[in-house]
């Protein structure tokens, strides 16, 4: 399903392709997020334009909202929200440990009570893989526990084991039909086409990084994801992770760094051999008006755009930066128009894919690191305005 | 400037082409709403898409903010906000009116404070013709004088007067350069191209409406506009009012019914001989999770939607019809997800464009009534839900 398709020369960046049912994912890749099968404010036919090869979607925000059996009877998610390539749908494990009430986990499974309405529901990792073969996934990620940043070292083996089980019995679940009794959760169809990835979890321990893995190794996935990263805990042990992570991963497996980044955040994670990222970052900085550019981040409410008839980014090619001035930009989002909003998010979903764009064809040139290096020493030499 | 085509054989309806120095308006036209130099949540390509081929802006709010000199810098409001074809700028009349505070008329012009800051500002007519001179407009409307309904046939009177005063300074500031002195509202070029309409008002009084057309003709403009209509009158008084005007309007010149309306309101008001409409329905329903739709309109978040994965309306070729289902935009809106509100204010910009469309394929065939008669029939078959 995945093959590394070059190595740099110079850094431990990878060239891969990702093959799914549903196409390919030319790799590294950037995953915009989905989460309520919609990219925030922005329109399938404008991913397309963005060159997108596969969105996020959440398996937690849509079985509370709109349900399951909405989205199935629509044909699956693909057809729900009009989108014909790849999706990876997360489990929902973050947003339970995160956003749900009255929280309880056991080895069983996670009861919780939804964030919006407040009702009970319980699901087990079984349930969750289920779950996301009725939203027809092309890549499915297990249930896990999450712990935040910072951790006591035996509340993160606790969660690492747990989240090790979990991933046994998500692997069953995968590869076999859901038992009676819990239908709700069961899948138009298992197409045997689908993907499962494994998440590494441990916090900030090395050790228990590096055991995950092998653990999980041994179970054996289509791909392998960091979790519990981007949780509070400081930059330099998220790169250690990461590095640590890169010695350990099977070379032949797609590595997802989840909920990662910024465009810095991304480069050195490539750096390190990273090939999956996703990040609300685009659209959320989107939505308040913070445009990613070239020369780093340009906040577009601020008064020096007021009669800056320049496009956004003049390095951009996307539909906003050909057709609007930030004067304009700075004019919608001071008069709260939509438009503007939707603009910029657009901008910052196109610049993403773009610059993941560029960083395929420099791996592919062996100079990865040169690419890197001069994309970082002009993103950081403005301040942001 | 305006050619009259064809007179539909059994009704009153026209068909005509008016032509700007920025492309051919083909009437009878709708015209989308864009007062602060966006129509609400939909970018210019999209316009393109539904065939719009005229924009409405507001001076008023235009005047505020961005402000004009953003503008003009810009190379006008076309060039701002990346819409190449003919637009309409209303004066702001009707706002200062209804928004502002503090508000004083006198025979000069109109004080007020702006109902964003408080700030304040004097408008004279020939300020107004400057302000829309400068945004680079094609059609200019002057300042009037609108009263709310009901009004006193004596205070009636003294706002038609004002208002026949102001079209005729107006009218001559028009064709002059602005005086020394007023200079922030000066154009940065009179290009003899754009156009000027009069707007008749007289409230409900039929006497001073028809006065009223008299003594405009008499200072002569490009097109007529029929006022203070849409202010909270009752149907049956705003028919009478479109009815008596249509005997009276030279037919040599366009004629423009402001604010007005629904589907049915607009194609009563065509079969009395009205060409251009604009209102803001569409896109505020649109945002509101209300369509309009063949068969009437629906109201997006109702439950029977939930499961419903028809199209908004079967009968509609526009993206979100080809694309979405009522299921998947319930949802969205359920969610409070931004492409909600952008697919439904498109698909309302586009119905109401197709309208258009086929108002004039119907005119050219003399058959309107029976096309109106149909359209009728077919919305009002179902209860709105």
């Amino acid at each position: 399903m995945f093959k590394l398709i070059h190595k740099d020369n110079n850094s431990k960046a990878r060239l891969g392709r990702l093959t799914t049912a549903r196409g390919e994912i030319n790799t590294p890749c950037f995953m915009p997020v989905g989460t309520q099968a919609t990219v925030k404010a922005i329109s399938p036919a404008e991913l397309e334009e963005c060159r997108a090869e596969v969105v996020l979607a959440n398996a937690y925000h849509l079985f509370l909202r709109p349900g399951l059996e909405v989205i199935k009877k629509a044909g699956g998610l693909h057809d729900f929200m009009s989108w014909p390539k790849p999706i990876l749908t997360d489990s929902g494990g973050y947003q339970i440990f995160s956003l749900a009430l009255l929280r309880k986990v056991s080895d069983e499974g996670v009861s919780f009570q939804s964030h919006f309405d407040g009702l009970k529901h319980f699901f087990t990792p079984e349930d969750v893989i289920g779950t996301q073969k009725g939203l027809g996934s092309d890549i499915l990620m297990p249930l896990d526990e999450c712990v935040h940043y910072p951790c006591a070292k035996d509340y993160a083996r606790v969660a690492m084991e747990r989240t090790i089980d979990w991933a046994g019995r998500s692997k069953t679940a995968f590869i076999r039909p859901m038992p009676a009794g819990r239908q709700e959760f069961s899948g138009v169809s298992n197409d045997n086409c689908s993907l499962l990835f494994g998440i590494v979890q441990g916090a900030t321990y090395e050790d228990l990084r590096k055991e995950c893995v092998g653990r999980l190794v041994e179970i054996g996935f289509d791909g392998y994801a960091v979790g519990g990263v981007s949780v509070g805990e400081p930059k330099n042990l998220r790169y250690n992770i990461t590095a640590c992570m890169s010695e350990v991963l099977p070379q032949q497996a797609p590595r997802y760094l989840m909920g990662v980044g910024t465009p810095e955040d991304i480069l050195e994670a490539i750096d390190f051999g990273v090939d999956m990222f996703d990040c609300v970052v685009p659209t959320r900085y989107g939505r308040n008006g913070t445009a990613f550019t070239s020369t780093g981040k340009l906040i577009i409410r601020n008064a020096p755009y007021i009669q800056d008839y320049g496009a956004l980014d003049p390095a951009c090619k996307c539909y906003t930066c050909r057709n609007f001035s930030r004067a304009y930009l700075r004019h919608l989002f001071n008069t709260d128009e939509i438009l503007g909003l939707r603009l910029v998010s657009f901008h910052n979903i196109y610049f993403y894919l773009e610059l993941m764009q560029r960083v395929r064809e420099a791996i592919k040139q062996d100079r990865f690191k040169e690419f890197k290096k001069k994309f970082l020493s002009q993103y950081n030499s403005q301040p942001c305005v």
